[in-house]
This record gives structure tokens, sequence and C-alpha cells, in this order.
């Protein structure tokens, strides 16, 4: 594709590349306790169990990833979907350990989402107001997403 | 990204987010139930196998609302796609009550589904005619389209 | 869309539609066995396994042949995917067969995803290259990527 499209969504295939790399490990990490799977094989559960979590949810993330970077700014969508890759992993790795270290319910990132959630719909009215009244707000909305981006590195 | 390239997905870039507030709506109501798990635990386990089911197809229907939009026309695909959310809606709360309530299989939506899979299908053969013989009908296809679209609404 | 942004994208789309329509084939092979479940059963179980493994590593495939395509060439990706398709369905009959007949482990088509993967990271490295250093040796790498897919073919 030509230089200038590919501009609007280089960060986000990178995040996806990057995200598609972590599928993979997980699926390896399942696949190696299914092999040295043992009496209790408690940990191979756990592993299972929290590879389908995380599957589960991918495609949720990936389409809201897409749509905040496409209809609205490209740079914090793309930052809040590397985050969501630690917090990701963060899970898993928890997962695996004694139970009390492992993380309550079964969907996590939940600000992230919510972010990449908000920002795709102010996008879209922002796009629906710009084509009904000609109110473009566009530059606001970008400014505002990347300020509050940094927000998220909070734990 | 510019304006003139949103035109063409943003009624799809509704639907999907719509479709992923959904996914995270059917995702808190397992989790709900799992705190809540009693020893028959049998509303826990329909909520997950309801929820899987719906998370199964997602991804198989993203990409066929998209291509259908990309290839064919673009409204009809997301009516379609609308249509999808609702019906996805009754299946899971079907599933959630009684056992005679409950729709039989684990595939539904197979007529918004057919539809999508044959609008992208008409869209890429038309491709395919318009690069080798210089026929293009797509004009025709998508007329065809909106007005069998309606048809989806019969129950 | 225009004629002129479809065509960097056509067969990633073909592909796409023809793996939807391998998703819904499973799905109606599992949904047949569950009609006919009997007391053992296991024929129901080893489908619904093979659906669920391949129900699971679908968005990262899609992912990967999407990005690859998009980043670098399109022909040799989605040459790639419609191999993955074969290898699926191979991978999905022999689990239906005897136990010694199944294939190992539950990740497949290993080659075609490190290709994908591969493929995609070269091109986002390129991006990366001619932005930093206005070095473009996109051409190179499609004509190696081109070269190299006839191998994914030795079995």
């Amino acid at each position: 594709m030509e230089i200038a499209i590919l501009d609007n969504v280089i960060f986000l295939g990178t995040v996806t590349v990057l995200s598609a790399l972590q599928n993979v490990f997980f699926a390896y990490t399942v696949q190696n306790e299914s092999v040295h799977k043992r009496a209790g094989h408690t940990a191979f559960d756990r592993v299972n169990v929290a590879n389908h979590n995380c599957v589960d949810v991918y495609p949720t993330f990936l389409a809201l990833m897409w749509t905040a970077g496409l209809f609205c700014s490209q740079a914090p969508a793309a930052f809040a979907g590397l985050l969501y890759l630690v917090v990701r992993h963060k899970y898993f790795v928890g997962y695996l350990g004694e139970t009390s270290q492992s993380l309550p319910g079964f969907f996590f990132g939940k600000r992230l989402m919510a972010f990449l959630f908000i920002t795709s719909t102010a996008g879209i009215i922002n796009y629906a107001t710009n084509y009904f009244f000609e109110i473009n707000f566009l530059y606001y909305i970008q400014t505002a997403t990347k300020a509050s981006a940094a927000l998220l590195l909070i734990p």
C-alpha cells in the first residue's frame, strides 16, 4: 500500500503484530504444560484457563484498538494497546502463580478497554456532528486523548 | 485518517464498537454469575456456555461484516451487523432462561451470516469480472443488496 | 470503496471470506456431532476440542495475515493464508480420526504463522528505516518474500 495510507495505521499494526506474538507465546506455554501434565495437573488447568480468558477478549481488544485508532487519534490508541499487552502479561503470569497471587475476575485491563471505547465513541460522535451540523471538534478530542493517555500509566 | 476514506467504514466501525460493548456486557454477566456460584451452579454453567458460543463466532462475524462492507455496499452490511447484535442478545438472554426456552443448536444468526457471506462473495466475483472482462455490475449488486436487506427483518 | 484501494486487499479479503466459510463448516460439524451424541460421546469431545483449537488461533491468524499483506506484499501473505486453511482442514479431519492419526500438540501451521510474522515484521522495520534514515528496501523484501513463499509448499 502507499506510504501515505500506511502512516495512519503503522503503530496499530505494530501493536497487533506484538499481540499476535504474545498469543503464540501463551499457546506455547499451554502446550508445554500439557506435555508435562501430572496426576494433579493443576498447573495445566490454570494455564489453560488463563490462556482462554486472554484469547476470549482478544478480538474485542483488537476491534476497539483499531476503531479508536482510525476514528480518533492513532498514537494514544497504540499506546493503550501496548499497555494492555503489559497488563495481559502480568495477568497471565499472575494466574500461573499461587492462588493467592492470581488476579480476581477473568476480565482485566478494564480501564484500558474503557479508554479505547470512549476514544472510539468520541471519534464516531464527532464524525456524526461533522456530517450533520458541520461542527468538527476532532482536534480538541485528539489533544484531550493524548493528554489523558498519560494518566493510563498510573497503576 | 482523512474523512474521505472514513466515509467508507464509519457504519461498520460503529457496529464494531457496539458489538465490543455487547461482548463486555456478556463477560460481566459471566463474572457476576461466577461470584454468586452456588452448589448446583447451573446458572453459571449456562451463562458460561452462552458466552463461549457468542465469543467463538465473533471473529467470523467481524470478518464477514467488514469484507461485505468493503467489497460490496456498506449500509446493508452494517444493517445486517446490527440485526446480528439483536439476535445475539436474544440468544444470550434465551440461554439464561429455562432449558425449554433456550434456542436449539449453538450456531445462531445463520440467515444474517449467509447474507453477509453472499454479499461479500458477490463483491469479490464482481471485482474479478471487472478485472478480467471489464464488466462491472457492482451498481446492480448494491441495489439488490439494499432491497434484500429489508427482507432480513422478517422473523 | 474505490477500486484503487481495494486492489491492495482483494486477495486478503478473499482468503478471509474462505476462512469464515471454513469456520462455519467446523461449527456445523460440531453441531451435527452434538445431536448424535451417544453414551461414550468421544467423537463429540474430539470434534469440540478440534473446533476450539482452530477458533482460538483464528484472530491471531487473521491479524498476522492482514498486517503481513498491508505492510509487506499482498500476494505471498494471501498465499500463506490459503495454505494455512489447507493445513487447518487437515488438522481438523486428522483430529476426528483415530487417536493415533491425530496430530500432536494443539498449535498447528507453525511455519506459516512464522512466515507471516517475519514478513510483517520486515515490513514494519522497513517502514521505520524509511522514516528515520530514508532507506527503503521494500522492493528487495517483496522479491525475497515472493521467492520464499514457494518454499512453504514443501511438506
